[in-house]
């Protein structure tokens, strides 16, 4: 099999319905990568946030007899002392409500498709908790009671002790502020180069961090690039072993999690 | 400007906070494409109307002045008579309220970064009527009077006597029907060949047609294999035709709408 | 039995609950008349997309076995080229996510009293797809797999060859446009001639029309008059055959569609 | 002016566009009429709530200045205690959010006409309360901060001493289980005679009668009949003195309340 | 037992989730108190509706054998003529979706535990109505057909005729009045005299007192101090001999009620 | 001034509505506790959380000109790997929708009311990013661009080094299992030991802990005891530390935050 048709037959909308159909009833399961449409800093695209979780999800489709569903594109509202937040230029986001009631209106149509291994594959900090709500009730409307979802809300955490001291050495600042820095940064170079224009990449980091939020954020919470860490120390090798870790991991955790019947809690 | 770089800088989530925030400063709009994830017979992929919405979106947005959103992937359900509807294998539909909900946000997030000049490039023609609905209300809740949204519902009506006469000759089925059929997979062999598996393609008709639905359909509503027309009959010099047609009509129609000021109804 | 008692027997709402009980035992089905409260030239009343629809669903009741139910006056928004647009006064619309909601409930409440052939009448153009969803959502969420809903979205398009040929000549405008014009002039005249004030019917037209729409309506997408085409053609002769037509055509359709039992397309 | 004349010009959807925006500009209000489709015992049709809501709005109208919009006939669920609940056969009631979402966009379109004085005229007793909160919400989306909403909860209650003896003497049993019975009755057979049976008027009453309710209710909540109180008691003469009251009353009401500006309470 | 023990054990959110799981077992019921923030004159705390609806609760829950839900304590908009209006500081509404949507969701979770008797105890005039329709709701939603929710719109009905004479004589203004008045000062005299500012009490009424309402109310619907009768009149004794009235009363409808299984009416 | 009266005057609802008036113009903030009722253990009252929330909202308000709001008592849905889960008699839980638009419309009263400063006080690890969510709502909707909304999504998060040493040693397993287990044991045994049953405490962990989550849970991603951790080791001393860093750190927080006026960043 080519490899153009090898992603053609992983990606659920480039596939007739036939081949959708026989799929399912093969017992093939769906990815759907979430993502954000939101700034990444003067070096990286809008959309990094869609594209690493695309890429992650079209990587372990196939040794988990996955299909990958269209990429949710736009992302629940940027966070400043996550993402910059909605005062940056370019960030588009939607509401809680509409990012939920979409998602689960995806999750039922694939549901009443009769598939029942579904994975909700995230790469956006502000996501989070909003795709755990959506996959339960898209479970509590469907009449399969054998219907899964597995909520992967930070792929990001997937990596390695020897790839996160590759990466940060003594300095990791936790992953909410790794935002447009060294992993998103590394790992676009690795899969899509294209699309990294490295000589703008900077380092940055707001002025102050609390443990807390503030609407409207202060003026302080808020860097000048977008960047809240350190991008220009990505690099091509530290993308490649974090992609190594993030696929591997992965794909056990599908495979282990889906891949077999496992007894369900009561009260479910 | 090379090709690659052409592509980057017409997507607007392929480009970088501050491009897009020059891009609006300089007077750019926006057109975001819709699309839907539907059955196209056993010759094309579910993604056949937001692959095509994508392409006329990219071919049109350089002479426009217009970047390309994400397009909008995920359409409302499909109905028997004109999609094949909800029975196929495959099609994944959203419901009304979350379908508007969802561009609704969009156009708020666009006008809120101050693009005053929006396109909504339909191809699916049960999302029409919505999308209406969703720009009326969106420009509604904007702070700014100058925001203009153009609604194209149907990109498949621009085209020109002889290309209907080539695509059709005497038997023009009507819109509704013409899914799957001729002209989307003549758009399709000329855009994106490598997604259409031509010797699947089949000619089919439900065998009935109604001026009127039914919900639940009947069953002689629907065509065994979701071709409502006659796909055989594609070309890749018919593609070519009707896509050149659709190009240069929609080029002047958003130059002639959205290019320079016009004056607005009273009452609004 | 005397003409009124005709009438009374016919509307849902001026019977007694046992009456209504004993119908829906004894078969009978029900039709919702769906209209608009909207602008329609200086010499037709608002209500008249309301008055058309339901003086058509009291003519085909008797025949089809249907009773009817207490009318829709209000609809979805009124767009510039279709029927003037929410910029004229006296128009009176709802957002889509109302107008559906209402719908849905009235469905649902004629299903929950056990009928189970319902048809949506409708005489408006802006109410088409929001009347499917809200027949799809309806029928989805009832106990009775038994339930099947006509969606009769323009009850307009229902006319002989002769009668096009009466109405129109070679001057066909297309239905969207035809508002306020010929055939609603008509049929109103031969209807309810008491809310025709003929004397101030004019002819007009826009000054563009285009395949797409805007938001808001550029000036000169709106007639000053709200008649969109030639109002001072119609006669009561005309009106008599439209009406004719419209009443043979959709008897006999609700009559092929629910008088018997269908078989329902697979999947649903 | 013809009496035929006079109710034309008072029904807000029977007249044209200009004349509406002229009655606008020279300071006209509007009514809306909400009443219910809802068993009314074996003797009175489903739309008595409607019926009598509308018969008022057209008779207080001329006097006030006002114009009467199209009736709205689809009321709250029904409550056992008060309306017989909605496990009557025939009943058709919509729920409390599709009620409301209905109301305020009908206000907002009101308002969005420049009219400034609107009066809600209710005559069904599950829509209290519901009514008051669709008033509140859609003056505050309002721009003109001159807009007042009278809320005619229950119109029934506006009747003077002397016909409150006449109608019930000593026996006066609450507005509440006062459904389909004496005043109803009386009311419908002063002006829509020909749609009450009284041959088939019964006397009847719940074996219980709770300050309190329950869902689902107890079936000695709810009468065989539907009739709440006594309809064998209803005369024309009493709907009479009943309806001069009322009408009197309300004539009155609405011109001491809209008929001049008055102070707004500080706070709105 | 101890009375902290005791108090403890009718708290459903003081108990451990075994003790609940016991209490569900063997047939216990919960009582949801439901209040309001709502301005009560210049001598009662805001929390006067929710203190009281929960005291009532506390108190009948050991004889009926009932456990109480945490209290509602944010109630639907106030209204002018009934509890002063949104005009006043202090009050806190939440609009009639969000209190619907809330209350729906707490009976819902409810339901889920297994519980199949509960009862909505309000305390707050403008609750009316939408409590039923949560109740309704929540019902039809849930799997269980032995579902039965007491809906108690108005505790403060339950008093004697000696009561009703010890605390009005002559002078009963209705129910909508008594606000911030002889009834919730006495009761909140007699359980929790720390929160009393009786020294501030005032008496005093509105300019008007109309049948209907406005919206923005008109500046002689409102008093200057919030009360709305007679606050002076207040006393402890008054206080005790409503209190026992109530409760009594109370007792004996939720036992009458929910203690035995009683027939369900047809249609439900 | 003595204690109780102290306490009553923090309490947003123990006041008359002139004293928060005087409240509100001589510059006061508001609290408002956000908690839950989920099982915590079979040592532990369901309220845990919201008492916790509340007790701290108490003991930071005097210090910090705040006055504290009635506590929200419902959370969103319980999640198995953080807090049991839905599975769990006796948690009551609301979903995403009702739990976001009753605490906007809360937050949109305290703005209307004038409040400028408020703070989101919450416990319970589910309720994240709907927290944010619904201030930025209430935010965007509030006529007022002096609003500053603090979101204290986590406030287990204060605690200091020494503290972190006293209570875990090297053991400390990371907050979202960190529940019913040591911090909130010992907080409670600190402020509530009336409602700690500590001698049913136990040790407990899930046999599986990911970094991802499944709908429905597998069987083994849920304890027994609804414990996640190791509930014995609490004591009163620890919980007097953890109180006192964190009514110090969220002191100094508040202070700092919203004390004086800030810049807000760019685009809000």
């Amino acid at each position: 099999m080519s490899d153009a048709t090898a992603v053609r037959t992983r990606r659920y909308a480039h596939l007739t319905w036939p081949e959708v159909r026989d799929a399912q009833r093969a017992g093939a399961g769906v990815i759907i990568p979430v993502g954000a449409t939101e700034q990444h800093g003067p070096h990286l695209p809008l959309a990094v946030d869609a594209l690493i979780a695309e890429e992650i999800a079209l990587a372990v489709a196939p040794q988990t007899g996955m299909l990958v569903a269209p990429t949710i594109c736009y992302g629940n509202r940027s966070r400043p002392l996550a993402g910059g937040g909605e005062g940056f230029p370019g960030t588009l986001s939607l509401g809680a409500h509409a990012f939920m009631d979409h998602l689960i209106d995806v999750l039922k149509a694939l549901a009443r498709n009769g598939f029942e291994r579904l994975v909700i594959l995230n790469w956006h900090y502000e996501n989070t908790n909003f795709l755990y709500e959506a996959a339960y009730l898209a479970r509590e409307a469907s009449a399969s009671r054998d219907l899964r979802i597995m909520v992967i809300e930070g792929a990001f955490g997937e990596l390695s002790e020897p790839t996160m001291d590759l990466l940060f050495a003594d300095e990791f600042p936790g992953w909410e502020v790794e935002h447009a820095a060294i992993l998103e940064t590394s790992l676009l170079l690795h899969r899509r180069p294209e699309l990294v224009l490295m000589d703008r990449a900077v380092d940055d980091a707001s002025i102050r961090r609390t443990s807390y939020d503030v609407v409207p954020p202060p003026a302080d919470f808020v860097t000048g690039s977008g960047v809240l860490w350190k991008a220009t120390q990505a690099t091509v090798a530290k993308g490649e072993a974090a992609w190594n870790d993030i696929i591997d991991r992965l794909t056990d955790a599908i495979s282990a999690e889906l891949g077999e019947k496992r007894e369900t809690a009561s009260g479910y």
